[in-house]
């Protein structure tokens, strides 16, 4: 498929850092953008339609997950919320990464509908440091940081069926990794092969890769 | 296969950089070192056996390769030369990551016989600019010149067999992308799954991570 962008999908436990790495990817890489899910929630105040999420009624969420048009979608406490694939896809074909922070249900979804996926994992260290980490937000009370740890417990089990894992130990160094894989994804030549073009001025060069290809 | 280093194969026609890239890589990489080849051709002034190259008989050499142990050989005007699989599995098992600069159809020779090996291919933004390469050095003859611009367009055609393309434009960038896939590489699941213990040091999070394997 000729998609020039990259899909990029992070998991990860409550606490292990998430929320900062990708906002330092987002960053870090200027073409790169989250993608805009689609709710069935109502607005919060402030929240805006197409920036925050997409509003949609429960009809025309329930006709789009008809129409197959989720990469992953899930039920949260009543509100539906999904991803559109259509949206993404037409984002990629425009040569802009999308970044997708969703959990291992939705993340595991998205690469079935979309195996160019790219999926990573941030891991935390240890449970006791994440157990550390959860404390020392001082937002969550004993119970809610007994049922993140569990989750995590869960979540962790399905770490396996990611591309990457990258262990938040040291921030630099787990962002330093997720850079290099997105850096290193774009050299893969599976992704290159429709690129020949762009990636290299010389037509020569191109002709004789593409060349190649068709053997 | 439990493999803990990386096999790093790199190619590229004459001009393109190749060598000091290499150089770049086994300075920044304390872990990687070059694979010593095997060859038939005697030891010139100053080259130390097991250093510059394992000298060997050509009874030996061809020893080997009936016993398969070669990951690549080739006979170059007359002597032969090869990378030994054993040598090279006992370095990775060791947890060293192993460097080999060879040409396109020890590459290819090699993916086949090591499919873990990682494949790059250094790629001249232009023939124009390999020829100006070329010419800068001001050793070689005007027909040597043309012979390797021929030599180079046959080696672009097996680019796409490469599992990544790097175009040397700027140096310092194809560098940067150089090190990215190797950084990213060993941050694979496939690749991390033998080394879970190594890698996190929590034994709570390394039994949820092998169990999942299990499934």
């Amino acid at each position: 498929m000729p998609l020039k962008g990259l899909l990029i999908v992070v998991s990860a436990p409550s606490g292990t850092g998430k929320t900062t790495l990708c906002r330092m990817l987002l960053k870090e890489f200027k073409n790169m953008e989250f993608s805009v899910s689609y709710t069935t929630r109502p607005p919060r105040k402030g929240e805006v339609n197409g920036k925050d999420y997409f509003f949609v009624s429960r009809e025309e969420f329930e006709r789009m997950v008809e129409e197959g048009d989720f990469l992953e979608w899930a039920n949260v406490y009543g509100n539906l919320y999904g991803t559109s694939k259509s949206q993404v896809l037409k984002a990629l074909e425009e040569g802009k990464d999308i970044l997708l922070d969703i959990d291992v249900q939705g993340a595991l979804q998205v690469k079935k509908n979309l195996p160019e996926a790219v999926l990573i994992f941030i891991m935390p260290p240890s449970f006791e440091e994440l157990e550390k980490r959860l404390r020392s937000r001082g937002t969550d009370s004993e119970e809610v940081i007994e049922k993140r740890l569990n989750v995590a417990k869960e979540e962790i089990k399905k770490a396996p069926f990611y591309d990457y894992i990258v262990v938040n130990d040291v921030l630099d160094v787990a962002f330093n990794k997720l850079k290099a894989i997105i850096t290193a994804e774009k050299c893969k030549t599976e992704r290159l092969k429709n690129q020949f073009d762009k990636l290299i001025k010389d037509r020569a060069i191109v002709e004789l890769l593409k060349e190649a290809e068709n053997v």
